[in-house]
C-alpha cells in the first residue's frame, strides 16, 4: 500500500507520519518512510537545489522538470522496490503536489504536468492524506523552526493558491484523497488518518 | 541565428567554437557563447550533479529529466534573450544530444522525448553541426584531459550507439544538421562550419 500525504507548510505532515510509522511498526507491518523531493541520495541532492534560494530566478518549468527528476528516481529506487516486497510506503508528499505548488501555485500549464504524470510516474497513491488548515497557521510554524527555504519564502497568496490545488484534488478525486482537518488536536488527525489505512489495509 | 555544436566526446567541440567566436567577434558579430547541460548559475549546478559519479546509479528518466531542467533554465535565461537582442549563439550541445546520448545511448523511448521537445522546449537551432569522428578517437582525447566524468566513463558500445543517434538526426533532418568530418584538420573543420554559418547569416 503506497500512501501519500499531502499539505501546505507546517500543517504538521512531518509528526503525523511519524506517528503513523510507529503505530503500523507496533501492529508488526513493515514499512517504508519517505519523502519528496528526495528520498535517494541523488534526490536529496536534487531537494537541495530545489529548496535553496539561488542568487538567479528558477524558471517554473526547471522547478517542475526537477521535481520529476527527483521522482523518477524515487519511484524506481525506493518506493516500487519497497511495494514490491510487500511494505506499506508512507510519502511525504508525491505527484499532488507537483499540481499544487507548480500547476496552481505558480500557474504553469497543467497539460505540462499531466504528460510528467503519464510517461514518467507508473504508480500512483492508492491513498493521500491531505493535511488541510489556513495557510497563516502553518507559515507560522515553518518561520519559527528557523530559516525560511525557497518555497517557505512565497507570500499567502502562493500558499493559498496551492491550497485551492488541494481542494480541487479532493473535490476531483475523493476516492484517493482524503481531507483532515490539521487544526484538530494531534490524536484526531492520527486517529482519523488511521482509520483510512486500516480500511485500505484491509481491502 | 541559434547555432548548436553537438558530436560524442573529445572530437573537438569547444575548440571549434573557440575559434569560430573568434572569427564572428574579428566580423564585429554579437555572439553568446554558451554549452548544455549548463550555461547559467542554476544550470550548471545540474550540470554538475548530472556529470558527477554518484553511488547510487542515476536512472535514465532522471538523466533526461534533469538534462531537460537545466535546458529550460538555459534556454529562458540565456538563449532567448540573447537571440532577441540580435546575438549569434554559439551553444556546446542542445536537445539532439538527448536524443544521442539518452534515447540512443540509454535506450529510453523517444516518445518521452518528444513530448518534453514538445512542452518544454520554445526554439530550436537554425543549424547544428555535427563534428563526427570515429568514437576511439574521442575518447582516448577525452582520457588524456584527465579524470572521466559520469559519461565519459561509459563503454565505447555506447558512443557508438550516441554517434549512430547524431547519423540518423543528419540523415532526417538534412536542413539543419550538416555533418563535418572531425578527423580532417582543426583549419578545414574550422573553414567548413563557417561556410554553413556565413550561409545561415545571410539567408
Amino acid at each position: 500500500m503506497f500512501i501519500s500525504f499531502e499539505g501546505t507548510e507546517g500543517v504538521g505532515k512531518s509528526t503525523l507520519i511519524q506517528r503513523i510509522n510507529n503505530t503500523l511498526l507496533q501492529e508488526n507491518k513493515e514499512v517504508t518512510l519517505t519523502r519528496e523531493p528526495g528520498g535517494t541520495v541523488i534526490a536529496e541532492r536534487i531537494r537541495a537545489l530545489l529548496l535553496e534560494v539561488h542568487q538567479e530566478k528558477m524558471c517554473s518549468d526547471t522547478e517542475l522538470l526537477l521535481m520529476y527528476a527527483a521522482r523518477s528516481q524515487h519511484l524506481t529506487q525506493v518506493i516500487l522496490p519497497a511495494l514490491n516486497a510487500n511494505q506499506i510506503v508512507l510519502c511525504d508528499r508525491f505527484t499532488d503536489a507537483s499540481f499544487a505548488y507548480q500547476v496552481m501555485g505558480r500557474g504553469l500549464e497543467s497539460e505540462k504536468l499531466e504528460i510528467l504524470n503519464q510517461k514518467f510516474i507508473t504508480r500512483m497513491p492508492d491513498l493521500t492524506i491531505w493535511l488541510d488548515a489556513p495557510v497563516e497557521v502553518g507559515i507560522a510554524r515553518a518561520k519559527a523552526r528557523g530559516e525560511l527555504d525557497r518555497f517557505e519564502q512565497e507570500k499567502i497568496s502562493f500558499f493559498n493558491k496551492v491550497r485551492s490545488g488541494y481542494q480541487y484534488l479532493y473535490q476531483t478525486q475523493p476516492q484517493r484523497v482524503k481531507r483532515i482537518d490539521a487544526t484538530q488536536s494531534p490524536e484526531d488527525v492520527l486517529a482519523q488518518s488511521l482509520s483510512y489505512i486500516q480500511k485500505g489495509i484491509v481491502i
